[in-house]
């Protein structure tokens, strides 16, 4: 069949099915996670199967070994899988609960009913395990899902499919609320982000390159981040063992994650006494450091940073430092660098505390705390589809709310306008 | 200048003058729009001498009665528009207001601020009073706009943005936080609405042709709806005086407006009852009928309704009539015709009422009320920019709430992640 008409019949029918889920209840959409979890785990042989057919035709085709293990879906991470639907289960439901109503001098009462998205399209990479997770999240939201994995996984997700579909199907709702694409052809992609008659919003996972590409040709709006460029400020007069702490702690605690911190800011008056010993905590757990010219004269022999280091998302062991004159420097730097995910300062200053959250535009600015919390389950959102970094409408971690709206509803006795 | 440079120019001097406004104080920007106030009514003569520069180019190019009319900047309109001024300053600022704030496992505190959008590009027809009522939502809510109001405006819009520029600068604003495009080029819109760098927001304000045409060319998002399809839906052992008010006022209260009815769905069992009388009294207030077969049957002699008729906004006293078989009938023809802009139902039913509050996918839905409340005045936000029929981000009338964003804020006191 021809890509455009195969992608409008997948449209078509998850356009459909987006009123029955959006219409069934929780208990019905609970009950389709927990038969998928039950299926899937009853799967575990065929699913194995399939993947070991994906890791085979991978490694022939020479993947490199990051790629192969996050294709692998070992039983560990089945059982991740599992339990995954069982807690996404368990969260409360957000589809049509009512919320601000208030009685308006005509007599009418208004509120807001939050409201399943519709269709939403997620596009990742080589990762089986997100197709349950991204499903699971936009089921449990109310929409109807439209998944396509990188090719390297078509077998697993095949497989994970047939699950997800027979356990839809045993509680009656229709087969096409998750759908999961069968074709390799890149230009399928092309044609998800293009049909806003069939897709209300697009959610790409994967790298910033996959990401950037999406978004320049996308007709249907996309929930996205680009890439973590993290700060962390220390601030003038910082307590020096939390700002060491936190400092150590937003570089080290994992490497390759978007709120890891890439560029650490410290004013003129912490930098003399903070970068030695900071230094030497960054050398034992491997860091590499790239300074400004201040910070090469207080830690001579590192490399000095250049342009592109306060651009870089290194998500490696490498930290970009510069010394800032105050607060001022450090929230110019990061209004030309951040990438708006996460910023932090560290401060006892009040005052200079509530201008860093007021003013830095990023999706998320801490106070005295590791960027590594900007995650949806610190953040108690129960789960997390993303991470945004746009303005409209979810900004920061993306859980459940995210994924629907709110529509206004009106209570009368019959009002009319005079 | 090249129409790209001089659009960069305002882009880039929006961008800049956006993070002012951002951190500017409540108080600070009141004081713009009570001092754009002030200096709009000292220049009622200006205003008053390029309207009519604005008129005589109209009428000498032909314009029609009605576009002259909305072009007209009379005294009552400057009255109204000085009134609007101090009624955005009277409103609550959404600006930095934190929300949501709790504790979690961890002892980090997690909440959410309201931001500014950013840029906010207008582009609006030749009606100069939009221009002093969206730039006062834009700045009230902390954001930097660029107006783009109809070519035949152009003179009357100068006079208004002289006005606007001197207020900001008199509070100590920087003037690009407000700029009115000066030049008729209609290839200024095509560049506003694909500068994502500069504008984050666009919304536009008009006919159905020049919103279909923004939405297909923008690389910007935009908030807005195409068109207002609203139906009453009366149900079967409705209330018959109730019905026939609500079908009355949301028909004949005013035509032109969006949240107009533009089609009645009757249920079988009140339709041979409540049809005629509604048919004689439709008929006092001169709307045109066009019915399906069954309604012909009970009323004769009306004009029998098209496909076209089902999707027709007529904003005109012109009504389609549809006799329904229940409920279900009902919310399928507003599935299929809907534009999702606002549908009523007018029910004693309490759990028909719940299902149609539930099911129908429309930004704005009620139960016995008048399809004409659907209004930002009428749900209590103070002020309107517009109505939106999308999905993501602003759902129904948009306030001053819609043009902000939320981040989220954590507090910590050296919390890391374990």
């Amino acid at each position: 069949m021809d890509i455009k008409d195969y992608m409008a019949a997948l449209g078509r029918g998850a356009r459909a099915a987006a009123s029955d889920v959006a219409a069934s209840s929780t208990e019905q959409r609970n009950a389709a996670l927990l038969a998928a979890r039950r299926r899937l785990d009853q799967a575990r042989e065929a699913l194995t199967h399939a993947n070991e057919q994906d890791l085979a035709r991978g490694r022939s085709n020479g993947l490199d070994a990051a790629l192969l293990d996050r294709l692998a879906l070992t039983p560990a991470r089945i059982d991740t899988m599992l339990e995954g639907l069982r807690q996404v289960a368990d969260l409360p439901d957000p589809v049509a609960s009512i919320s601000d109503m208030r009685t308006m001098p005509s007599g009418i009462q208004v509120g807001r009913m939050r409201v399943p998205l519709g269709v939403i399209g997620i596009i990742y990479e080589s990762r089986p395990n997100v197709t349950v997770e991204a499903a699971s999240l936009c089921l449990k939201s109310g929409n109807a899902t439209i998944l396509r994995g990188g090719s390297e996984a078509i077998e697993s997700n095949a497989a994970i499919a047939a699950c997800l579909r027979d356990a839809l199907t045993e509680v009656g709702l229709p087969a096409a609320a998750i759908q999961v694409l069968d074709t390799p052809d890149r230009a399928a992609v092309g044609e998800l982000i293009t049909m806003p008659e069939y897709v209300d919003v697009i959610v790409p996972r994967g790298g910033k390159g996959l990401i950037e590409r999406i978004s320049a040709d996308a007709r249907v709006p996309v929930i996205k981040h680009l890439d973590g460029v993290c700060h962390v400020y220390i601030d003038s007069g910082a307590d020096p063992s939390m700002a060491t702490d936190i400092a150590i702690n937003a570089k080290t605690q994992r490497y390759g994650t978007c709120n890891t911190m890439e560029t650490l800011l410290v004013a003129q008056s912490e930098a003399a006494t903070l970068l030695p010993s900071l230094a030497s905590a960054y050398a034992e757990h491997g860091v590499e450091l790239r300074g400004c010219e201040q910070t090469l004269e207080i830690v001579p022999g590192l490399q000095q940073a250049t342009e592109e280091d306060w651009h870089a998302e290194y998500l490696a062991p490498i930290l970009a430092i510069k010394v800032v004159a105050d607060i001022d420097a450090a929230m110019a730097h990061i209004a030309t660098y951040s990438s708006q995910h996460t910023d932090t300062i560290v401060t006892r200053d009040h005052s200079r505390a509530m201008r860093f959250l007021r003013e830095v535009d990023s999706s998320s600015v801490m106070v005295n705390a590791s960027t590594r919390f900007a995650d949806g389950f610190e953040y108690g959102l129960g789960a997390e589809i993303g991470i945004s970094t746009d303005k409209l409408h979810a900004r920061g971690p993306v859980g459940l709310e995210g994924l629907t709206s709110q529509k206004y509803v009106v209570l009368g006795d019959g009002q009319i306008r005079t």
